[in-house]
């Protein structure tokens, strides 16, 4: 089997995993407001866990010999080294505070590396129906049309994607709410949606122009969305404007006219 | 005629009014991405322009005894004052920073005042198609289904709305940022998404559990949306504490459970 062969039934057996996750994300998406707050937390575990589970069950089952990272995973048994093997990284759900209290910005989001390079992504909103794909070298699709992220050159014109974040002691909340002090006042405006693969894709398909996040949960919240964003003609890189580390929780993307520009601002 | 049969009609009359400009915004939505900016400029005004005609229009032709605030009309021809009499408040198009960006968190907002007060209102969002609609004493409905406020009531599980407007001066920066750190030490997390109205209507349907803006552009952002609030059981209030005021360019929304704490809150 010829590698892009290869690459083509990965994407679409990923794309069946996470079609099939979206479901469960689908009805859980509608029971939350539904339930006591105690049953919302069990909800979102529960929702989380059984979506890993088919994800990794079916990969597995179709690619026995692939290694897998997860989120529920590596929480349950600790971290897992990345390879240069083929190797699936996992969020079942991302967005969970959006998904207990039903905003709508919740995916499943699915990354494939080979070589430690993110190579097949996708990143599946079963709440918008929007299914966003991407194998190296051969192009980003939402929903099966091609996808490439913003033209803007001009960093004021610019819409900036960002997240608060988990963490609230003070000297995090300080450096966080700083540097949107800093940024504001050099882009157009600023969206926080609660997923950063969804920002990634964001990003790729134009909606937005730019997107940084620092001390997200690990490398599946990436893994997905960075093939996406590369193939959409855009670039991923660490936030200091260094080479993007995946294992790093540190991210930032934009087009490539404006990325010298935002790794300025970003450091003012 | 009855006075909750006017009410009725006035919301068909509104409904109908909102889907027809919805038509023109959807085009106008996966049309922004395909123009140069000045090109997105030019369509933003042109698809505002034209949908608050169509809106007035309509709405002149079927009650042609009302009066009108809308954005446009405001921003031609200076701001009018609002009276007792029944008075049609519209935003053709809230969100343009979206419109133009293809975020699509975009809406409609058709507000009617009787005596000053918020009585009917429709909000339509149709990128999403969501149509939320309510008439005062009759609850408030998303796509028909009624909708009702979340039940929460600590603040520390609180989903927070807010946006960073527009104003890009110094003081009007850290002010904003100062507060959303000190917000962020106190609630679950923070989502902007660049809509005034359908903040107002996430905490209609218990998406958000508070929102907060100041110096949005004017009564148009919220004379749909306040109703809705109101009618899925949730209140609508000065961040101050005070009581709400449509024409005073600030505004708070929550469930009445965290009502106190979400003001304390603000004012720390």
């Amino acid at each position: 089997m010829a590698q892009n062969d290869s690459h083509s039934d990965y994407l679409a057996i990923a794309v069946d995993a996470a079609k099939k996750a979206g479901e469960i994300i689908l009805k859980g998406f509608y029971q939350t407001k539904n339930v006591e707050h105690k049953g919302q937390v069990d909800l979102v575990t529960e929702t989380d866990k059984a979506c890993e589970d088919l994800i990794f069950n079916y990969l597995k089952q179709k690619l026995p010999d692939h290694k897998f990272i997860g989120e529920e995973t590596t929480a349950a048994n600790g971290v897992t080294e990345l390879t240069d093997e083929p190797t699936w990284i996992v969020d079942p759900l991302d967005g969970t505070t959006n998904f207990v209290h039903g905003f709508p910005f919740v995916c499943v989001s699915i990354g494939l590396t080979i070589g430690k390079v993110p190579t097949v992504g996708v990143v599946y909103n079963p709440i918008m129906n929007e299914l966003f794909t991407a194998i190296r070298g051969k192009g980003a699709f939402l929903n099966g049309d091609a996808i490439k992220v913003s033209a803007q050159s001009e960093l004021v014109k610019c819409l900036l994607a960002t997240e608060a974040g988990t963490k609230r002691d003070k000297n995090t909340l300080d450096a966080t709410t700083n540097k949107i002090n800093s940024l504001l006042a050099k882009v157009r405006s600023i969206r926080m949606s609660g997923s950063c693969a969804l920002n990634l894709c964001g990003v790729a398909c134009g909606r937005l122009d730019l997107f940084y996040e620092l001390g997200f949960g690990g490398p599946w919240d990436v893994a997905g969305g960075a093939v996406i964003v590369e193939e959409a003609g855009g670039v991923v890189f660490d936030p200091s404007g260094k080479g993007f580390d995946i294992t790093s929780q540190r991210v930032a993307a934009s087009n490539p006219h404006v990325k010298d520009a935002f790794i300025k601002a970003l450091q003012e």
